[in-house]
Parts: C-alpha cells; structure tokens; sequence
C-alpha cells in the first residue's frame, strides 16, 4: 500500500505555473487555498512574478525554500514533463498535473509524455496524481487542490465518506452531490490518466483509514486486476462497503472511454461478475449514489433477504411493492409477535383484518403521530425483516419534528437499515433538512429505497459469505492436462477431476464404432477425433441421431472422409461414439482467462438465448463456500435452474461439485491453461448435470 | 365526454362539515380558500356554528343561499351519503368526497355506500370525486379543494401541464416536483375510489382543454377499457403527450392497490403493451416524470431514433453512451456537413481527430463559452440526429449566463428536441434555475435524458404510425368459426384465413393413420383429435418422432386407447398425422380476450423461455400498419427474430400477414371468440413461419 497522506493532506503545497491572475484557471487554486484559512505553506512558482495572491513566488521548483508535500502543475502540456522532473529532484513528495492532453487524445506524443512523467515520479518516490485530473478536494479543512472547488465543507463527522474517480466531472458532481444530501464527505479525489496513482491505489489507501466508513467510486478502467480484486477483498473483510458506478460497460461507453482518458475498458461482464462477487455495491447512475451512501453509512448490514414498508400513503406502498417484486426482492411475511405489534397501530377500521407489507397506516396516521415509528420499531423486531422502507408523502403531520427525532433513535439503534422516503418535493425540504440532521438516510422514491435495500443485502450476503469457514483443502496432486488434447481425452480428464461428463468411446474404424454404438445404446452422436480439429462442426465432423449399427458405420466414414478432405493436415485418432442425450436445459460452464483478472470460473445458460440475452456470470478464485448458488442468484434464467414451473430442480450440489472442480482446475493449471468451454452442459430431466462437449486450449507460447 | 368545469373552476363552494378549528384536517379548506385571496363565494356547512373563518356559516345544504358549483364533503364515513345526496338535491353541480372508510379496506358496507352515491350522483347529474380523494388542486388561481395544500402557485404560462392520479399523496407529491421543476402546472386532481369521476373521466376532459399540453398520470386501475382506450387515441391524434405511471405492475404492486383503493389492477402485460400501441410515455418511478414532462413540454418529437450527445465532461460522455447501448438507443453517425461544423468547435487537439458521438468538448471548452451550444446548432442540423442532450458538471464557466440564452433560442427554434444535463448539485441551482426559466428541459443525470428522448421517440413513432393511411379494408365474408372445434378443424380454418400452417391429415383408424404418415413423409407425430380434448398431452394423446408406418400404426393404437380411458366421455374422431417440423426458432401468437380491454393479438417468444420471462407483447384493434413491427420491437427477443448472430431474420411479411389475419379474425368474431392460441409458431431456418398447434376458444355462455 501506498501512503497517500502528501496528496490528501498536505501542510505545504507548491504551486508551478501559478498565474497572477487569480480569476485565471492557473490562478484559481492560489486563491482557493488563500482564501480556505487553512493553515499551510504556499509556494506558487512563475519566472516572471515575484508575489502571487499575497505569496512570495519562486522562479523554480529548485528555489523552493523548502522540499513541498506535494507540488499542482499547472504549466502547459509540453512544459510538464520538466515540471514534474524540477519538483521530484527538490524533493517533493507529491505531484498534482492538472495539465491535460496527454494519453487522451490520439496523439502518440502525448502518451510518451505521460508515461515519462510515470517513470520520474517512480525513480523519485514521488506520488503523481493525473495528469488531466481535477485533483483533491479535502472537505475536511475545506482545502482544494484544484481549479475547480465550490468552497464547501462537510458536516460532521466529517472524513467517513470518500470520493475517487477518473473523470473530475464525476469527482466534482458527485462530492458537491453528497455534500447536498447532508453527508460527512471527507475526500474528493480524480485521478485522471493515472500515470502514476490509480483508483485502486487511493483504494488501498482508504481502506486502511479508520475514519473512512463508506467509499464512492466512479471508474473507467481497472489497470491492475490483481490488486484491484485484491483491495475488494480487503474492504469485504473490513466490512467497508464500495458504492461503485463503472463508466464504460458498452461498447459506446467504452469507445468514449478511450477517446477520453486513454484507457482500456476492459471486459465489463467479467468485471461485473466480479463485483458482485466480493460485495461491490453497484449503481449504473450518479443520481443512486448519495441515497446509497446514505444508507451503507448507517453501517447496518440487512441478515436476510425479506424488506418491511411502512407508509401513510396507499401510493407508496405499492410503488415500493412493485419495485420489489420488479427486483426479486421478497416482502416479508411478519410474524405473529410483529403483526400483533404492528396492528395496535393501525386505524380502527384495520383492525381485524391481517396485517400485510408493505403496511399502509392511511391517512388516518396523522391522527397518532408516532403510530408510523412504533411499526417501525416492531417490524425491526421481526427476524423475517432484513430492512425497512419508511416512506411519507410530506411533513407526515402535524408532529413532523417530533416522530423524526424517535425515528432517528430507531434507525441508529437498531442492528438493520432503516431508510426513510419523502415524496414531495421542496414542500418537504425542512423535514428532509431535519432527518438528514440526524443521520437518517433520506430517498425521493420508495423505489429507490428498495433497490438500495437490495444492494445493502448482497453487500450482507457476500461479507458473510466471505466470513464462512471454508472447507479445509484436501491435499491431491493436480492432474496433467492431457497430452494429446481432443474432445474425447478431455471428457475423459474432467471425469478424473469429479466432473460429470457423457460417456464417450473412442473408435480408430466405422467397424469400432459400430460395435461401441451397440455397447452404449442408440440413438448416437458419432464425431471426429483430431487433436488439430477444435470446431468439428466446421469440418463435416460430427453425425447426430443415429438409430442402428448400419448408419453409425456409414456416419463414421462419411465424418472421416469429411474431416480428412477439410484439414489434411489433421491427425485423425478415429470417431467418438457417444449416446445422444437430450437436455431438458442446456447450461455454459468453463474457465476463462481474463486479461485483466486472470482465471474466472463461469456459469450460464445455453442455447440461442445465451447467445442473445448473454445470460452467464463469472467468480474469481478462489471460490467461498456457497458460491455456485450465488452465481445461480445472478442470472436471469435462475428460475429454470431452480425448478420453476414444475420443472425439477438443477441438484445443487451437482452445480457446486461442478464449480468447484473447475475451480481447482483453474488454480492448478494457472499459467498453461488457455481456457475450458463446456458446452453444452445438459440438464437431465432428473435435475443432473452431464458434460456433453468440452473445449480445453492451452496457453498460446 | 363529461365537463368537468364545475370542479376545476368552481366559483361557489360549500363545505360541509366545515369545522371552526382552522388547523383541524375539517377546518384548513376554509382557511386555504380565505387565504388564497381568490374570488369565489365559500359556504361552510356546520349545525352547530354561525360563522366559520369569516364566512357565514349553514346548517345544512339545503339551506345554502344558492345552488353551489361543488360541494366539499368532510363529515365522518356514517354521515357521507347523506351530506351527498343533500348537495344533489340543492343542485350542487359537482361533490368532492374527501371522507375515507369506503371502498379501500375490506368492509362490505363501505362498498356499499361508496356504490350508492355514485348512483346518487348519476341520478342527480352531479358530478362526484371520490370518495377517499385528496380533491382538486388549481394552481392557476391558487385554488385548493382539498385538506394539503402548500400555498404554491405555478409559473406561467401556469395551466399547460396537468396532473391526475388516483392516489392523494400521488398527486400531491407529484405536483410539488413538478412545480419545483418550475413547470406550468394547472391542476392536480386526485380521483381516490372513483365511485363517479374516473381518471378516464379527468383524461377525456384535459385532452380537449386546449391549454393543457402535457398530462402526467399516476394510475392505479382502468375501470372503462373501452373508454380507456379511446381517449388514448384521442390524445395520440391531438400529439398530445400522456406522462403515465402504472402503479400495481406485479403481484404484490397489485394486491397494495387492492387494499387501497378496492380496486383491481387489472393485467398489467396487456396494458403495458397498450400504452406502448397508443403512445402512452410510461415510466416506473415518480422521479422520472418532471424531467420527463419537461422535455414532453417543448412539444418536439424525434422523427427518428439516433440521439446526440455533446458535453465537456469525458464522464457524462461515456455514462451517455452506456445507457444509450443498455436502451437500444442508436447514437447518431454524424453527417459530413454536421461534423464539419462540429470539427470548428472543437479544441485544437481534436481537430484532426473523426468527430464521434457522443461529442467531448473537453474542460478546454471552458474558454470558448458558446462552443458547445455551437455544436448543438449544428446536431439539429443533421438529419441522423432525432435529438439532443447538452451536458454539463457546472456552470460551465464564466459566461454560464450567456450560454443559456443562445441554447434556450436553439431549444425552442429547433423541431427536435434538446435537453439538458448539469451534472453537480446544489452548487449548479442558479444555473438551472436560468435555464428553466427560459424552458429549457434539465437533468441530473445524462442517462435520465438518453432515456426522455427515447420515450419522446417512441410516442413520436406512435403519431406517426397513426398518421399513415391504413390499407384499404377488403370486403370480404367472415369465415365461420369450425363447427367441431379440434386441433385439425382450428388448423384448416386458419388457413382459409391465410394463416400458413402445419400440413396434417385426419386418420380415423390406425391403419389410416399409417397411410398418411406414409403419404407425409417421417418422421410424424400423430396426435388424439377430439373436440372435447383440449390439452391432448395430458390424455396420453400425442406420440412424437415416430420413423415408419409400424410405429405410426402403433402409436395411433395407443393414443386412441389413453384418451379414451383417460376421457370416458370424449367423442374420438381418430387421431391427426402430421410431419415433424424442428423449428429454429418457436414463437406463440394468438388472440386473447382482456376482460377490461377487450380482445388483442398476441405475438411471443415461445420455449421454456417465454414462461419464465413472459416475452410477449399485445395490440388491441384495428392494428396500424406497421403494427407487427413495432410488436416485434417490444420484445426482449427482437434481436432472434431479426437475424442476431447470422441467423436467417423472420420474414416481416410473414409476420405482418400473420398479426393482421388474427387481427381481422378478432374482429370478425368478436364476441363469440374466447381465445386462440398458436402455440407453437415454427419459424423454419429460411425465416418462414408455420403453425404447428392451435386451440380455439368459443366465448362461454
């Protein structure tokens, strides 16, 4: 881990290329940190000036009187190169290039500059945040490194909320955002083209500052996997959550990403897998963020899946009823102790009939001003409630001041998320002042509210999964990859490996393979057998549905006469004879090699509908206890597998034998395997899994 | 058509049950109408008082110095019906029942009296709201009939925008954003159980005001579907925009709206489908709708799909971008003429870069103030481009005050729509404060403006389609439905209607049936045919796969001998022989008969894959004549059907032929059809579709 500190509190700060002019973009940041009252050094630095915003300047960064915690460029592109080489050899600890034009772009000149810049700053030992960055925001002493700052500060305590992003816009809205929405913010950070500092650097960092509770991050590109899964893991075993917004999940996002910071965006569907994997808790826009943050703040993590409503408006509840059903996210079922509570505090008129959720109090409510919160407080008490969505159209009545106080002592003492929802609008800002005043997460939508108790949830779900203890390993020695790679001598090696694959004979003649077709019964598959022959389909080599000895000879000529005419070049060991099955459902299973997070297990449907809808999730390695049924959670078909419909159930511990070998696979062929496609895997009408066809390919040398 | 003027713009109001205690929930609709200084005659209605707020004070209605235009009704549940049938009796126009306790929760005799002053009403000629309704809101006059009211009025030209919702707090809630957006509002009316008035009733009468441009409704249930439907149409014929948010979608949504309000939510996949045909802009939360019918207010509409995006922020580039592919939004290929004057705003680095889209201007931009709005210039220019989003993190530099006026001249000049996104907070509310001041639509978010632009495209796509000349109808004879309704008579019938279906011979005897499949071709399946077995699997009634006449004969044998033990008391016509076809691809269609909406055509994804995510859309009659097109874009699937992957595309005169032969058979027999459903449909690997089964429903009697 890096430390951070120079860039994120720095007590002297050089300022190259300062302007006079302070309403000027070099000027800006001279006067910001005048005009902040902070008690720190500034040096601005310009050749022709010899006092700037009341600042003695300096002509150089070699003149400073002193080594600065971290010098700001400002100086033009071309000019930055020297800047940052004058500020590393005098000694300063950190860089801030604000300068652009550099690896966004397509000018090649610009990259090599950026890179040169990386190179001095690592000789140095000198942190360099950007180039092309809005720079740091500490919200906490009100000090910007920027030129761009609002001249907000943070309410108390603050410092336990963090910004990093990429892009500064996203910086800079997203911070003056939360700020809006009344939370501690303590850092805003860009990091820009990151040729030194990057997104999982201040990561590392942020997850190691104890007064850092939640971290918010907008990103674009991931540079290193491997720290970049690494830090997740960390912050999942802090229980520090990571409300994250990826930039650049499609191919248009991802060529804006490109032309915009010079980065790759890499693989979005093993990425996304991935956050889900270790807890991220992902939003797709800026406007979920300062609800989110709100919400994990309170540092409650919901312990089941079920959520509780409570509202005076019968709109409310069933917005939020439909959003949960939208989202999978089940209403709880109370429990007779909840119920009894919960009616108590209902309107007359409700009382004998069954108490349902969401719980609508009517208007009536504002009757009884705290009847709301005493639901509340009962529905927290129910072990089948994870969370609770407490939503009022507006002041809620004439009490507003009073319930909100109670409501506050419930949502902190209680070990769930409590969240609250205001419909109206700037009616409402008083009462919405008052809750945010007292920590209470505030939502405009019980939409909304629902959805970020759903994120909460799997934040939950993945901590305690990551808590399990996991099976002791057993001690076995890995299994060579086959020597002569075919479909047929793979089966057979993922069968040693426990994996449950369709049984296969290898035949040298049509005569062989008449004689294995009788053994295993018809109707057979009949298909080439050619270590050089990967897509046996593309060569005439593969025979379906073959009903009796007579066609399974004819077949197995025509395949090797085909095959040998196709790819002359191939070595055909013969025909595979294999029973037909046919799949109740067809999965995808297999091991990828990402090329920015290494060896993915992965997990999907099959047939057309994968190729369409992409219905298919990875988990990195290794795997936690119960991880093949939280892969099973994140596809869409998990319904189908799970035996929707009558349907019988895909045998779960079938699915997690079947992850876990190629989890061990993974592990013990890192480095020589170049990937495994099992497809299809078929689902029997029993709920068993079969390995119909596999594809193992070896690292390319 | 009802003229709902008497409770718009009342100009004498009685108040029964007005209570002396101003602040009491019977009292503040007194001290609103004092208060709103406006010039109506106010008639408190109170036994027990002379004098209430200032004005006069009646024992009863018919004690009232004159017939008033509406009458606000406040005592309790027990004294209602009452209190309403005296306002019909002393000529009140129009009654608003705020009182609660009737058809929401679970009490018959609430029911009952919310049915008996709908009949008091309708005896009278008076018009009622509600019962358990917020009232009506006039934000022109600054007007309440209502308990909440928070004193706003709307910023002129107040009266272009309507709200109407079913819940209260829906209308309250929604009013209150929409005026914080700065919107014209006029009125809010809430209908709560509509024993009278119905949201349909509100719609009829806002499409003919001719100063209302925008409506947005919050729903709960459709009582009249025909009605329903109609005043869609009116509104899709007027360009009128409808802003709609269906409450109930799901289960759960529905059974909250049940308790609610007493009313059911009807089928949410038919009327989702509906408002896609009739150009309904449907959203799912509360949040979306002020952006949403701000940009619906510029009264432009995209006439084609591609979007422009141009900002100085990288970030909200690439967020553009990504919802833009997530949606299915095109982003526009830029015209050479369009990307030369673009390339001139552009800053130097880019200026012999390709201009892309989404348009980053870069923070460089900061210094040429009107460069972006330049290039919005220029996107309305280009015919590719069907509208715009304009993006910004803040002020968007020192002349901010100066870009507005150049952008809000182009945003209401231009035929297309332009909207804007400020991506900070409140640090940016002067900025959007000037730019809503001079009608210009504003974000918070670029995904939340790509998705406005979509839903303004598709309710663009809507007129236009309705606006094409229909073909002219050809006179022809309806063709009786099928005597004896089996599979084989509903197959023969569809095909005289010229619906292309499965080639399938009647056998009566096994022997006959070994002979067709001889004449056929194997393999066949050979199906029970009886008219009084609907669902043949579930009888034993179908053999598949069967390769020569020995099979055939023998199947045939047993499928008559399961049936027939199976249903006793079935007259067995023999058993149909058809081919086997494979389909690459299965589809459902059909008619199904919506007990709120009538009969519509139905177009799906079929498999295993439709029951889980329920890939089907709907059209209600007559069709437009692009109808089986837009059916196929609302589909998950469309990508299947239009040859994703390098798959053969479904031929769309085929499937035109097919929605329009269904639609022309649900009208010829409306009435006497209960259903039909085409299950599966076989597209072929050359893009053709056959029929494979049919059952055929008559109307129950």
């Amino acid at each position: 881990m890096r430390d951070l500190t120079p860039l994120l509190a720095p007590r002297s700060i050089a300022i190259v290329g300062a302007s006079s002019t302070l309403t000027a973009l070099a000027g800006k940041p001279v006067a910001f940190l005048r005009d902040s009252g902070v008690d720190v050094a500034v040096y601005p630095v310009n050749p022709s000036r010899d006092e700037i915003g009341g600042y003695t300047a300096y002509p150089d960064p070699s003149a400073l009187p002193e080594a600065p915690d971290v010098g700001l460029v400002l100086v033009p592109a071309q000019a930055v190169v020297a800047a940052v080489e004058a500020l590393a050899k005098r000694g300063a600890k950190a860089a801030v290039v604000i300068s652009s034009g550099f690896g966004e772009g397509d000018r090649a000149e610009g990259a090599a500059a950026q890179a040169r810049m990386g190179e001095i700053a690592r000789e140095h030992g000198m942190l360099l945040l950007g180039p092309n960055t809005l720079g740091v925001h500490d919200y906490v002493r009100g000090l910007p490194l920027s030129f761009v700052w609002y001249g907000r500060k943070a309410s108390d305590p603050a410092g336990t909320v963090a910004v990093v992003s990429q892009s500064g816009s996203g910086m800079t809205s997203l911070s003056d955002r939360l700020l809006d929405a009344g939370l501690p913010l303590g850092y805003g950070i860009a990091t820009g083209n990151e040729a030194d500092v990057t997104v999982v650097d201040v990561l590392e960092h942020l997850a190691e500052d104890d007064r850092v509770k939640v971290i918010a991050a907008v990103f674009e590109e991931v540079r290193d996997g491997t720290r970049f899964i690494a830090v997740l893991r960390r912050l999942r075993e802090l229980g520090k959550p990571l409300v994250a917004l990826k930039v650049g999940r499609t191919e248009s996002g991802s060529a804006m990403v490109k032309s915009h910071t010079g980065a790759l965006a890499g693989s979005y569907p093993t990425l996304k897998a991935l956050l889900r994997q270790y807890g991220v808790i992902e939003v797709t826009d800026l406007d979920q963020i300062p609800g989110m943050v709100a919400a994990a703040l309170l540092g409650h993590l919901p312990t089941v899946d079920g959520i509780a409503v409570v509202t005076n408006s019968g709109g409310a509840a069933a917005i939020a009823a439909d959003r949960a059903d939208e989202l999978g996210v089940p209403l709880a079922q109370l429990g007779e102790l909840a119920q009894g509570k919960v009616r108590e505090n209902l309107p007359a008129f409700a009382q004998d009939q069954a108490v349902g959720n969401p719980i609508d109090v009517t208007a009536q409510s504002m009757q009884r001003p705290f009847s709301m919160v005493d639901i509340v407080d009962a529905l927290v008490e129910d072990p089948a409630v994870g969370g609770v969505v407490h939503a009022v159209p507006s002041s809620g009545g004439p009490a507003g001041g009073q319930w909100v106080d109670r409501l506050a002592d419930t949502v902190h003492s209680s070990p769930k998320p409590v969240v609250s929802v205001i419909l109206s609008g700037k009616e409402s800002d008083g009462l919405r002042q008052r809750l945010r005043d007292r920590g209470v997460p505030v939502f405009s939508s019980p939409a909304a509210a629902v959805e970020a108790l759903q994120l909460l949830r799997r934040f939950g779900r993945a901590v305690e999964s990551a808590a399990q203890p996991a099976a002791p390993a057993e001690e076995r020695e890995p299994i060579p990859l086959p020597a002569t790679i075919t479909e047929n001598s793979t089966l057979q090696w993922l069968s040693e490996y426990g994996v449950p694959v369709a049984r296969q004979l290898l035949a040298a003649t049509p005569e062989a393979a008449a004689e294995a077709a009788e053994e295993l019964g018809y109707p057979v598959a009949v298909k080439i057998s050619s270590p050089q022959i990967a897509h046996k389909t593309e060569v005439g080599g593969v025979a379906l549905g073959l009903g009796d000895a007579a066609s399974v000879k004819a077949a197995a000529q025509q395949v090797l006469a085909s095959a040998a005419a196709a790819r002359p070049d191939a070595v055909l060991e013969g025909v595979t004879v294999s029973r037909m099955v046919t799949p109740v459902l067809e999965l995808i299973s297999g091991i990828h090699i990402d090329p920015t997070f290494g060896p993915v297990v992965l997990l999907g449907l099959g047939g057309i509908w994968a190729e369409v809808l992409g219905d298919v999730t990875m988990r990195g390695l290794p795997l936690g206890p119960d991880e093949a049924e939280r892969m099973v959670d994140d596809l869409q078909g998990a319904p189908l597998l799970r035996g929707a419909r009558g349907r019988t159930p895909v045998d779960p511990a079938a699915l997690s034998a079947l992850v876990d070998a190629l989890a061990r696979i993974a592990v013990e062929h890192d480095g020589e395997l170049g990937g495994l496609d099992l497809n299809p895997v078929a689902v029997t009408a029993e709920g068993e899994l079969v390995v119909l066809d596999a594809a193992l390919f070896r690292t390319e040398v």
